[in-house]
């Protein structure tokens, strides 16, 4: 085992003990704290469990959390009128509709109808343009790209003039880290189910971030030695072995690329717990910005 | 001299047809024609040709052209006056701002005001949102990347799966046309500055785009045989044997570069051209956008 591990437990530990001394600060000096609404629409019982873990988050760094249940057979008009009441709501500074919706419901409209200021999931296309735009400022950085960059930076390592390789080209995820590195001025190249000879492009990366949601997809040997791995994947496969019958893997052979990279995320423990992390930043960032202060 | 050269002025000129085509279909169904609104502000000579040639252009094709000019003195307040007045006139399909604005003017200011479907340069950041971000689509595609994509396409040039590196990240090229070459499913590296090795990107690429306004900067020596070479580079250098004691170039070394691409765009004559005729198909789209004509 020779690549240094990047544990997203200890260092989502420290931003959220940053927000929550900001969110101390804060509200020492207005008397309120920052609040986080949490659009919940149907029983998803993955999307309940990110709900919860959420919610517990804020209440741990002293933030405010408000959770709005609607149920499955909740109609498009019932969504929008709750993001607009919460749009207007002074007292909430974040906002986030948990995806995926139930189908029928329309994602694109309800995301497009969150306040910009309140955007704190940061997938509003004003956003991800002003993120893409050089010499433009986002409003919040979307959560789990945002996490990728910290604990690549937390980590000492550089961006600046590396090659980068983003394999898969989300909008959660792929395009606004491919963004985020390119501004951090890394050169940067997106890889996708059309891409030839993923493993050659891989082998050229500093650093490799891997977000296509296959189990294992990307080996060992595909990596050049030394490199930095972020696994963003999160798979669940049968294991005969576990109590459960199943286990956690990223998107990368662990057990590989740990012999070849210079650092790896570990999956679990690695970027899944930095997402919540930067919810809580972003939800102080909204805060700050909705009352003014620097 | 072995490349095929994709010639600038025979594309532009058949999307103009086209556009014009379209023009006269609109006026017989309609009796409005497409119109398009330039605002130049001040008397940079360069911006001065542009807009007279951008309006020559509209009336060749049978399209409104209405120039509006102030001065460099203009205030803010003046100019965001009239970019409204224009928004708010339903002769007027698509609003185009030249830039530069003098200095001391707040150009970010002045484009995210016009209004989303008359935004003919798509330069607003919801446009480029919506552009850079999966499964949306936006209202309109920048001209000049638009046209290096046009370039491609009309030239039978497949781009799905293959390998494409774009020099430059700037906002009006380098980020929408890497945008635009990934949406058709090319792998795409974005280079700049701060790359290391550029001619190893470079050496990997079946699609150069060259967009970094330096003369000649792209040698021969670093290409692909056999590759598709698109030059958005217009640059002045001096040249004795000119009676203007200058000539035009590209980014890319011609002379060298002919030799070893497989398919190029010539400086004139390439790229340049297809900026305005990619703007008469936009505002084309601007007039049945607004008319709800599919």
């Amino acid at each position: 085992m020779t690549a240094q591990l990047i544990d997203g437990k200890i260092i989502a530990e420290a931003v959220r003990r940053e927000a929550a001394e900001e969110t101390a600060k804060l509200k020492a000096q207005t008397g309120q704290a920052p609040t986080l609404a949490v659009v919940l629409v149907g029983d998803n019982p993955a999307s309940q469990s990110y709900v919860t873990s959420k919610g517990r988050a804020c209440e741990e760094a002293g933030m405010g959390s408000i959770t709005h249940r609607l149920p499955a057979t909740a109609t498009q008009a019932e969504v929008e009128e709750l993001v607009r009441a919460l749009n207007a709501d002074p007292a909430v500074n974040g906002i986030l509709v948990q995806l995926p919706l139930p189908k029928g419901l329309d994602e694109e409209a309800v995301l497009n109808l969150i306040s910009l200021n309140k955007d704190v999931d940061g997938f509003h296309p004003m956003n991800i343009g002003q993120l893409v735009m050089k010499g433009r400022t986002p409003q919040f950085i979307p959560c789990t790209p945002a996490g990728c960059i910290e604990m690549l930076v937390r980590s000492g390592i550089e961006i600046a003039g590396k090659d980068a390789v983003v394999v898969g080209r989300s909008n959660i995820v792929g395009v606004p880290v491919a963004a985020l590195l390119q501004n951090a001025d890394a050169t940067v190249t997106t890889c996708h189910s059309k891409t030839k000879d993923l493993p050659a492009k891989v082998r050229n990366a500093d650093i490799v971030v891997a977000a296509i949601g296959r189990p294992e997809y990307v080996r060992g040997e595909w990596l050049k030695p030394g490199c930095a791995v972020i696994d963003v994947g999160i798979n669940r496969i049968p294991d005969a072995t576990k109590k459960s019958g199943a286990r956690l893997v990223g998107d990368v052979a662990f057990a590989e690329a740990v012999e070849v990279a210079g650092y790896i995320t570990p999956v679990p423990g690695g970027v899944g717990l930095m997402t919540v992390a930067m919810l809580l930043t972003n939800t102080v960032r909204a805060f700050k910005l909705q009352h003014g202060i620097a």
